[in-house]
């Protein structure tokens, strides 16, 4: 597989980005004329940089508006085009992307269009030129890729060709099977976008709210899955106009647009058999293991941990950190940290083998986290989400795992008052990580997105998904404050049997709740027609409560260490929410 | 006129909320109802609250998805309704707000809605409880203002009457003019906002990006024209939803809000004669006096411009302020700030009555700025822009103006080798300051909008859009960057007779310009069929090109001095932009 990207994916200048993207392991790249235009740089430069970086520069883009016009228009725009041929020939690449005409085309006739893209190749043929043709999702006559292709055949040139781009066709509705029956060799190039279902005018669609592959709702594998029947044997290519991605650290972007294409290209071959560019196979979670909490001093945890009836799990054996449990829910708690505020540094997973789900991170291109180990000490490997959190895999439970570190207490059935297990992890990203992390939790955690909803918060709308196993094991809630608002607290929800029953006892243990409103109670009673008894006790206690069709969901949330708090959930029935319709008043009472 | 403002459109904490509303001179307020539940203080609180500071609570919202039920649905409904009933008396407020039903309507029979609405009436009766009915534009059977007013003629119940809202009904493009029709004792209240044009789901569009009156592309002026001669009688109340304006500063937002219904009334009242709420008719700016930089060190200004063959004006009588003339163009550069970086920091128009321009800005809302004026010096007055910067007006030229204060020098001829004038102001805003940096411009400066166009700039989209006067003599040219970027520096556009003379007189003088790319003139070549000696002038000069069917355009730009910087333009025929393709180039040349 060769991987290619399209410079207008990324922020910066020219050469930042080629660095970029050679650093992150693409083998070629689509210039786009404004970039060029914008350099000081001259072509030649540009040229001889790409060689030094083993960068094939494997498309020049775009030629715009040349085709359906009146003869006059066209000898202009042949013309215009004559002058990018030669700077094509600096720049040492022979394939140019033209877009149907969107501006300027005037005829509706495909015999004047199939003859001016012949004329356009005969000129290109003369400078050796071959020329891909894309019909954009709003052409003003061609805007369906079947159209293009049949302007492609009709003109029979064999320096014209496609360009395929999933957007435009997805983007459309376009049932994109034709594409298994044309002819590989005219399949020229193939861009890929993902983007998220939006009813939006689709120029604004395409310019603004395009994704990498496995961050939207397109069916990507299904895609590229005809292509491949087709034969093409050309790059993958991103094409990925996003208004993110424009202004995010160019290196990071790189990196995360080319684990894009692996989970791609992993995902397609899989699903056709094609056994190529295959990694190792997704472990898909069983559970959460553990959760770790960092910080220089977590006494302030430990003190509400043991409230909530946690029992001490005993110290590690040559580290300052600590493990609390109750039942299957395990924190670990390590004060190895120089940061001072306490915050959720890290997540592990039970899985069936784990060395397997290392090897598929890194396959994928997830960084590694470093970690020091001492002798004697088991090595404990992991890697670094988007946000830095560290993501860790065990298929060892018990005496053979990382408990064995912390003594004979950790693995011996010891006296916690809380019998629960982790439900679910709730992360915050900034505004700029969102998009990312969505990749990172499908392609390496194998989670699934559920739909996005939206919150509102004292400081604006929080943008919530949660992104989940097949069977619910494993649940991550992902929230993304507004870019004003300060960054938003993590935390780790444990579910347990009897809510009402924890809270009690909690309390009489000195455990002070985040507090609710009267008003939420009020509003509780006028909703659900609950009992008094029930709403008098949710009140005296603090907790939310939530019920859909399937269930209820009764909740409460420990006060903020830092930048981190728990929650205690019992899900009722067939519940299978996060209580999102309580978390505006969680996020005023926590303000 | 009484005015009022729905807690929904403002960001922090419901008491935080009210008192920026009565700060900004509201008379009421709408109170939501997750304001409410999100709330410590009781409803009892809240009411004093409003009490003390003067507000009355004009609705209290939303009721939701009552009415085209089952009964059994619809008695639990009641039920739910009763509770706020309840609710509403602790409130004090006897006014609800009914959406039309998104949710949970499944019988499309109007005998059946209009008959739940009549026993929700008969039971809000019972309270002392008026109910405003609203037809939400993505309503499930009840999406028009005009069906909404059948049902409520069908329920006939005195405590039943409409509830108009500018967005759902102008953004479903339905007709206003059947308001005129109805009983005005019937529309028992306004909720007004404006909106951009956008091609999205309406349900998106309405929640996340409708403005405050004068900000977007709907005709709010006519449209409250047909509610006042309906003879609504009512608050003018606004309902915005929008993400920037629920995460930025309250009390700004709530200022800004009030003054949108001001300009908003003014407008409706100068439109239908109608006399209330009228303020100083607006001045139509004539050109523009002058522009200011402020900095504790402009000598790095005061070379450029003498450069470009400004002619020095002698300094301020008794400030350390300094003038600088090229015809008609005029900076005045002001050392008097404490801050170091040079900026651009003021702005004068010319109009036919300062006083009155004046008079209107603050009757509108504007703050005015404050201004040291020593003993027998001119009181210059001027109000501060939503940015910071201070907006001047002046009526009389010559002898009689400011310019007096500058000695003799300033008046006379002097021999400025440049004779030009301010073509437009380019000027930056923050992400969160655009949209009242329009209402500001519209409702205080009297300019027009242009279309929003975007630039790709290396750090992220640029989005930029033009405001000028009926005859383009004044033109401000708006720039918001992307929330990561650095702040767009601005600058001060003059327009020549011969910009590449006065280019190759200014680079003569010693003035270096911005470099453009040797890449940039290659493709200019592409664009247009210039001829040789043209482009090998414009490439020689650093000079931009752009051309359209009207005209030409020539254009370079000086380095930047802290924050700002100086274009010289030239327009040809009847050209009407401003460059904005080689605004990339210009950006990244900057970088």
């Amino acid at each position: 597989m060769r991987t290619s990207i399209a410079t207008v994916c990324l922020s910066g200048s020219l050469t930042q980005k080629l660095h970029a993207i050679a650093a992150a392991g693409f083998d070629g790249v689509e210039i786009m004329e404004a970039d060029l235009v914008c350099a000081f740089e001259s072509p030649e430069e540009i040229r001889a940089l790409c060689a030094r970086l083993g960068l094939s520069i494997d498309m020049y883009q775009p030629l715009r508006d040349v085709e359906g016009v009146d003869d006059e228009t066209f000898a202009a725009n042949l013309r215009r085009a004559e002058a990018k041929f030669d700077l094509m020939a600096r720049l040492g690449t022979d394939l140019v992307l033209l877009c149907s005409n969107v501006a300027t085309a005037t005829v509706d006739d495909d015999d004047r269009a199939g003859a001016q893209l012949g004329m356009l190749a005969d000129a290109a043929a003369a400078h050796g030129i071959r020329i891909a043709y894309e019909a954009l999702a709003w052409g003003r006559f061609v805007d369906d890729y079947r159209h293009a292709w049949r302007l492609v055949q009709r003109a029979d040139r064999p320096n014209l060709g496609l360009c395929l781009d999933s957007f435009h066709i997805l983007s459309r509705g376009h049932d994109p099977a034709a594409i298994e029956g044309m002819d590989a060799r005219k399949l020229f190039f193939l861009q890929l976008a993902d983007a998220p279902a939006l009813d939006l005018d689709v120029l604004s669609w395409s310019r603004h709210h395009r994704l990498f592959p496995g961050e939207g709702d397109f069916d990507l594998v299904g895609f590229l899955t005809h292509v491949r029947r087709a034969g093409y044997a050309g790059p993958l290519s991103l094409e990925v106009f996003n208004d993110v991605f424009r202004q995010t650290d160019v290196a990071g972007t790189a990196r995360h647009a080319r684990r894009s294409l692996n989970w791609l290209a992993d995902r397609t071959a899989a699903a056709g058999g094609w056994e190529l560019d295959r990694v190792e196979a997704p472990q898909h979670p069983r559970g959460v293991d553990f959760v770790e909490i960092a910080g220089s001093d977590l006494a302030d945890v430990d003190r509400i941990l043991d409230q909530l009836g946690f029992a001490y799990g005993g110290g590690h054996r040559s580290k300052t950190v600590r493990l609390w449990q109750a039942g299957a829910a395990r924190v670990v708690l390590n004060e190895q940290a120089r940061e001072e505020r306490p915050r959720l540094a890290g997540f592990g997973f039970l899985v069936d083998d784990a060395e397997a789900a290392m090897r598929r991170a890194l396959a994928i291109g997830a960084p590694e986290a470093f970690r020091l180990t001492s002798a004697g000490e088991q090595r404990l490997r992991a890697v670094a989400a988007p946000d830095g959190t560290e993501v860790y895999w065990n298929d060892r439970v018990g005496g053979g795992s990382w408990l064995a570190e912390f003594g004979e207490r950790a693995d011996a059935a010891t006296p916690a008052l809380l019998d629960g297990i982790i439900d679910h992890l709730n992360v915050g990203y900034a505004w700029h990580q969102f998009d990312e992390a969505v990749l990172f939790n499908t392609s390496i955690l194998s989670l699934e997105p559920e739909p996005v909803t939206e919150l509102a918060g004292p400081h604006g709308l929080v943008r919530s998904q949660a992104m989940r196993s097949a069977d619910g094991a494993v649940r991550l809630a992902m929230n993304v404050a507004p870019p004003s608002a300060p960054a938003v607290d993590r935390h780790v929800a444990i579910r347990v049997d009897d809510a009402r029953a924890v809270a009690r006892r909690a309390r009489e243990r000195g455990l002070r709740f985040l507090p609710i409103p009267g008003n939420y109670y009020d509003d509780l009673a006028a909703r659900f027609a609950l009992d008094d008894d029930l709403l008098g006790e949710l009140r005296d206690l603090d907790l939310l409560y939530d019920r859909d069709a399937r269930g209820a969901f009764v909740h409460f949330y420990t006060p903020t260490v830092g930048g981190v708090f728990f929650e205690i959930v019992e899900r009722q029935g067939g519940y299978e929410g996060y209580g999102a319709t309580n978390a505006p008043v969680r996020l005023a009472a926590q303000r």
